[in-house]
């Protein structure tokens, strides 16, 4: 990087605050962001699109931002939390089915064998997804995820899951919103399973939520009444290339800012990328294994690998969480 | 009908309309709309949810307001307008594809033989859709479209089709949005065709057009760009039992109000009659031969039968064309 002196750059940090809006009247944008060049970077996009006349203005109808939700908005480690939700489930649906107890993963699941679960690949994992996410109606399968955000707690933070956003994003969200933007979640999660908070936790309406889904049939319930019952065939996986997908089917026109945090999310990235005029990709990277966790290249979890290298390449802004970000999550 | 002298009658039209929001103001809603039920029934029912206290108060985020679009929020004759472009898009691509002239249904189409087209049944229409609606990308579809609402004229009214809104009807979608309500087109027809124009001629955005939809798949385009391809695969008719569906999936929030015209209407509404709380259920009735068409329980295009006993069982607000709009269309 070539350097600049010192007072120059002091110039250009002093300009960029008196453009961006909100600053001069006293109230400051991303409190929980440290100064540095991935907060300039949303700063800089956000008042570029937004200042009129300008030759980056971007009509508000336009200002479309989406973001990944699981390691973008909140945590997914040990594990994706919708997933440890299904393994709730299981143990709390076990009464209901003895077979369960001689059937893997099912019961793998209920020794604690997670080894075992893992061992059992993509047609245990549909198993377990069909008997936590399926054969219900919606209202039944959304109060039983309303129930597990009251009553479950993180392993290594004993905190409500929905507690483990992380707060600078949700500053985000609320910078965005505040300049005209509509944020839409775009998670390989069940759209199903994070409407359900997302408007508490992100102030995002449930009619912003996509995820991936599954099929639903209307149907009379035993009293009479209409209700939607939950398919087990999957109809649209919401990650890699059917996030552009997701996006163009629910939202039916191309976002000028994204921001994720995985290989899942590198053809969001370009898919936004792709488009013409101004635009804004970002990724984050968990780097922090003291207030949060530290992985990208081998996780399981979240892994970040090409679209790491690629964000380098093109020069996407990549947020370094323990660099970046005075605090995480909110206080408890 | 049980009678109420008239003083009374008299009486309570007038305490409605001082509880209308805006009259009092002098800004007076629907001005296309007789006076009448029809009319009474809509403004009391906004009047209802949206004053603050009232045990009918619903909050503004549930205020979702749900439209069928053919025969509902425009025109629906001779035929569905989105056929009429289909076939039209026949004729514009026929020079490139020779074989057609002997390939039913697009020889009986070119030869204008719409009956040998309309005897060609639901796998002769599959590849008129597939032919025009398939096999390109988004951009493609939505430019052919754009091209099509511009140039092409209703054989009637040699009139541009997205001239032929019902004003009354956009009157509504104004009146409610202005309560606070959300609104959102659910129509039989393909959604990527509806969001062309929905933001021009009502207001309404992409991301609030939830309509039929086929597969779609990620490619890299010749130049290198991200492209999608519209897949000829359906993934969703969004009518009938598949308006629920589409709504969950798309808004995942039952409507509080729901405006169709006929029997492909009757689920949406029902779904949305069976919910909690104030509920309004709306139907279009076609009588006005003069000003537009007459048709109903015996019509091929947009038949009104089970849907109007239901209504009129249940006491939902049935609209009579002729009685009930001042206008149907705006001025050419």
């Amino acid at each position: 990087m070539a350097c600049k002196p010192a007072s120059t750059l002091l110039l250009s940090v002093l300009l960029s605050f008196a453009l961006v809006p909100g600053v001069a009247d006293g109230a400051e944008p991303l409190p929980s962001w440290n100064e540095g060049e991935a907060k300039q970077s949303i700063l800089q996009f956000v008042e570029s699109v937004t200042r009129e006349g300008a030759p980056t203005f971007v009509a508000a109808a336009e200002r479309i931002a989406v973001f990944d939700n699981d390691g973008t908005l909140w945590a997914e480690q040990p594990a994706y939390f919708q997933l440890l939700f299904a393994v709730d489930r299981v143990k709390a649906l076990a009464p209901k089915h003895p077979e369960w107890k001689t059937q893997p993963p099912f019961s793998d699941l209920l020794k604690g064998n997670l080894k075992g679960v893992a061992a059992s690949g993509e047609p245990g994992l549909a198993k377990i997804l069909a008997a936590t996410h399926a054969g219900i109606t919606t209202d039944e399968f959304a109060a039983s995820v309303a129930e597990w955000t009251r009553t479950a707690r993180h392993p290594r933070f004993q905190r409500p899951y929905t507690d483990l956003t992380y707060l600078p994003m949700r500053e985000l969200l609320g910078h965005l919103r505040a300049n005209g933007f509509k944020t839409f979640i775009v998670s390989g999660g069940g759209a199903d399973f994070v409407r359900v908070f997302a408007e508490r936790i992100y102030g995002i309406p449930p009619e912003q939520v996509i995820g991936s889904y599954g099929g639903l049939e209307l149907r009379k319930g035993a009293d009479g009444k209409l209700v939607l019952m939950k398919l087990a065939k999957v109809e649209l996986v919401d990650d890699h290339a059917g996030k552009p997908v997701g996006i163009q089917r629910f939202i039916g026109r191309r976002p000028i800012f994204a921001f994720g945090n995985s290989d899942g999310d590198q053809q969001m990235l370009e898919w936004t990328a792709a488009g013409d005029g101004p635009r804004f990709m970002g990724l984050v990277h968990h780097t922090d294994a003291e207030r949060e966790y530290a992985y990208d290249r081998k996780s399981h979890v979240g892994q970040l690998d090409k679209a790491w290298d690629e964000a380098t390449a093109r020069k996407w802004t990549v947020v370094d969480m323990k660099k970046d970000w005075k605090q995480v999550f909110s206080a408890p």
